[in-house]
């Protein structure tokens, strides 16, 4: 937790109070916060502050705003990746998030078990995406959609995404494109399931307008592979 | 798993034979192997091969090899991480291992705790290591050093490190320079402990020939920084 995230409504009256219960022990046992101390805060979707902590009581921590700071530029990208097993979601989304990718779209494919679809950690992404921007110290949460049938959504949703500066890249094993690097335009990721695209989904993504581009010969996992997939293409 | 990696003495006989109850069970369960299949080998700290199943028996798994294949070059780089929570550190040695990484160096520094020298993953990171390898498709294990105390490594072992094309990056935020993309050459990455090095410590490591580079206004998690920061190094 590199800042505290409050919702607007905690920060309406002169003094702002800390009351969730989570940021609260974390502050108290973790950090030792101390009346007098500075804190780093930000407004969900809003500004970010430096802030000093005026009280400490049983209902939690009191601030006073003293100076606005800037929140980090999100990078200009949209991460569709097939929908992982429930605890590389949690990972994903925290890793995304603090990365600054600016939407987020799970997607069903055919390697992918149904079952990830039910689980619990679905109703429970604005957590991660909280935990994630408090990491990262930004406010401002991306865009998550969430897609179960591949078909429509490569033939009717993505291609309206893509233009020429604003490429798709299915990152993908086996072709002799790779992934192309320091890129100064936004663009669009595609990261496939624990096996791979079959062949049908990677000619269907291709022909409705993806490159499909290799990060090279080695095979890394989904969690591992968006942050080497920012670093290499934002590397200017 | 990408590829199985066997000791070179289970390739002696004209047969090879897997015979590790994790292999054979992943094979069996995940993969459903049937004797006719290819396989793809490696034999630890040697080369890889496609492989036949030739039969299942109770012994594991019986193969011919093919052909041979390419092992995956590693990148030139040896990374210094302060000792990482042990959960983190099982991920970041597979992560390491899985992108390539040539030289593993755990380092003690103030604001690591010391119980995390008491972990029981210690005395499993050549498991872990492997994990990563099959991940990757490679065969050759990164040497993995442990230095318990900060001072007399960053002094005495740490300059003999460091060259005009041997470089080495210390991550910290708050400075003017910033982490370099698409290198040519090796260097040394060195990553803090959460909370980040001490000021003294970030010192020392300057004072012994380090560049202190920022890798941005986003706080990213020890085990994604090193994927983020090793896809921006070598990004040509």
């Amino acid at each position: 937790m590199n800042i505290v995230l409050l919702d607007p409504r905690q920060t309406e009256s002169e003094l702002w109070n800390i009351s969730a219960k989570r940021q609260v022990e974390h502050l108290k046992t973790h950090v030792d916060v101390q009346v007098g101390d500075t804190l780093k805060v930000g407004i969900r979707e809003g500004k970010r502050y430096l802030t000093q902590i005026v009280s400490i009581t049983d209902n939690g921590i009191q601030l006073k705003p003293l100076q606005e700071e800037e929140v980090p530029a999100k990078h200009p990208v949209t991460l569709i990746v097939a929908m992982p097993r429930p605890k590389v979601l949690r990972r994903l989304i925290m890793d995304a998030v603090t990365l600054g990718v600016e939407k987020i779209i799970l997607l069903h494919s055919y390697r992918v078990d149904k079952s990830y679809w039910q689980t619990p950690f679905l109703q429970q992404l604005d957590h991660y995406v909280t935990l994630g921007l408090e990491q990262a110290g930004d406010t401002i949460a991306p865009k998550i959609e969430l897609y179960k049938r591949f078909k429509p959504f490569v033939e009717d949703v993505l291609p309206s995404m893509i233009s020429s500066d604003y490429p798709a890249y299915v990152a993908h094993p086996y072709v002799e494109d790779v992934m192309p690097t320091g890129i100064q335009h936004g663009c669009t990721i595609i990261i496939g399931p624990e096996g791979g695209f079959i062949p049908y989904e990677v000619d269907l993504l291709i022909k409705n307008g993806c490159q499909a581009v290799s990060l090279g010969n080695r095979i890394i996992r989904t969690e591992t592979v968006i942050p080497y997939v920012l670093g290499r293409l934002f590397s200017c």
